[in-house]
């Protein structure tokens, strides 16, 4: 197989308004565009990406081919062996996609958010053999979203700000000298086991999308309403996805 | 004066194809959009928002409405007062904008990049009174668009990271247990002060622009080319906006 331009197209968070024109133009350029299916009553991403091909793709030579995605090895103990499995598991089933229509010269993936942001499809991408050109358009993450919903800004001014994961900070704690977090990936409601003494957060979940809840306050007094509005929303709509902005008082 | 709708537009970084279909439908739907002012040379970004409203405007009831820029007080020493006063002053200078259209009920703003990250707008919104009713659109940020320019990941898997500013970097030196730096807002070159050992660097300038420069490197190999890329970019442009990620080696 020879080496195909890969286009990865970050297409924010669920929102079709948040494609933008670069994007739009991108899925319009493609031979081929792969849609990852992960199996009944889990597909509702599969559903968004078929449903903003079907809004925005005019060019009749694009084709859509589905692909199932390889599930994570729970046996796997080692996180990062299980994670580097998991995306050899997932290149594979790309080559089997694309060998469908050995033809296409132009490959693109629907990325949500941006392909920058905890995400993996550029890592998958570096084990294809050859290795593709790969060309990356920028789209809404999540943070940008939950900070548009709650209408603030992310940094105090001039101040710098972690972005991080729930599993870190449930095992590393607050990092030391800084005041803003924003949480990322976090299954588990880390926000609820730490010290909650002058911390606000501000809370969102399926930020961008017809579904979103927002929640924010001092942490002490928040922390267990949103966990039940967590519970409460994964329970009706059968997953969720959520994030959030953790700033404690300058000093405390 | 009654309070306004106030909508805050993410325009991402100079490249109209950045805007997304929420933010041209936002555009479309305002009484009054104001436009910044520079001044005589440094209005660049100024006709790339009017260009921006050429492109996408079809209301046209939209009235576009240009005001000064205040500039910041250099003679006032401390920096956070200083950046205080510059927002007071720009809150003033809306004020007087909108008074030209008094009777507009839905005025915009067209942000660089996202109204969450290194932007004033939202803190100046919060000075009008009555208090607007603020609705912010997102926008692609310029670490999405080096990022993209780059085709790279922002964080390693699972790990988090630092934004911070230039002036941040070089007072406060690389946060403690953080491998990886996003720099913005740095005039000065920070980058080229600390200990390059076993750091990388991604550097870009006017990253999703026409203009757009990037280099990547090990920073002791590049630090000295990237300075120099852009003083040489600055002098032709008479301005520069640039951004870049450092990573150390795991543990160095």
């Amino acid at each position: 197989m020879s080496a195909v331009h890969l286009t990865l197209i970050g297409i924010g968070t669920g929102n079709p308004e948040h494609l933008t024109l670069q994007a739009i133009r991108a899925i319009n350029a493609q031979d081929l565009i792969l849609i990852p299916r992960k199996g009944p009553g889990k597909d509702d991403l599969a559903e968004l990406r078929r449903a903003i091909c079907d809004e925005v793709l005019e060019n009749e030579a694009t084709r859509l081919v589905e692909f199932d995605l390889p599930v994570r090895d729970a046996a796997t103990a080692d996180y990062r062996r299980r994670v580097d499995d998991w995306h050899d598991a997932i290149a594979e089933a790309w080559r089997g996609a694309m060998a469908e229509q050995p033809e296409a010269a132009r490959v693109a993936l629907l990325v949500w958010g941006d392909p920058s942001l905890y995400d993996s499809t550029l890592r998958i991408a570096a084990r294809l053999d050859p290795p593709p050109q790969v060309e990356v358009i920028p789209g809404i993450t999540s943070l940008q979203a939950l900070t548009a919903a709650h209408a603030i800004p992310v940094n105090e001014i001039g101040a710098p700000f972690v972005v991080t994961t729930g599993r870190r900070l449930r095992d590393a704690g607050w990092p030391d000298g800084i005041d803003t977090l924003v949480v990322m990936l976090d299954g588990t409601c880390a926000f609820a086991d730490i010290d909650a003494g002058g911390v606000h957060i501000w809370w969102g979940g399926y930020v961008g999308m017809p579904e979103q809840i927002i929640c924010e306050g001092p942490l002490a007094e928040v922390a267990e309403r949103i966990v039940q509005m967590r519970a409460e929303a994964r329970a009706r709509h059968g997953w969720i996805m959520d994030i959030y902005i953790l700033r404690r008082d300058h000093g405390a």
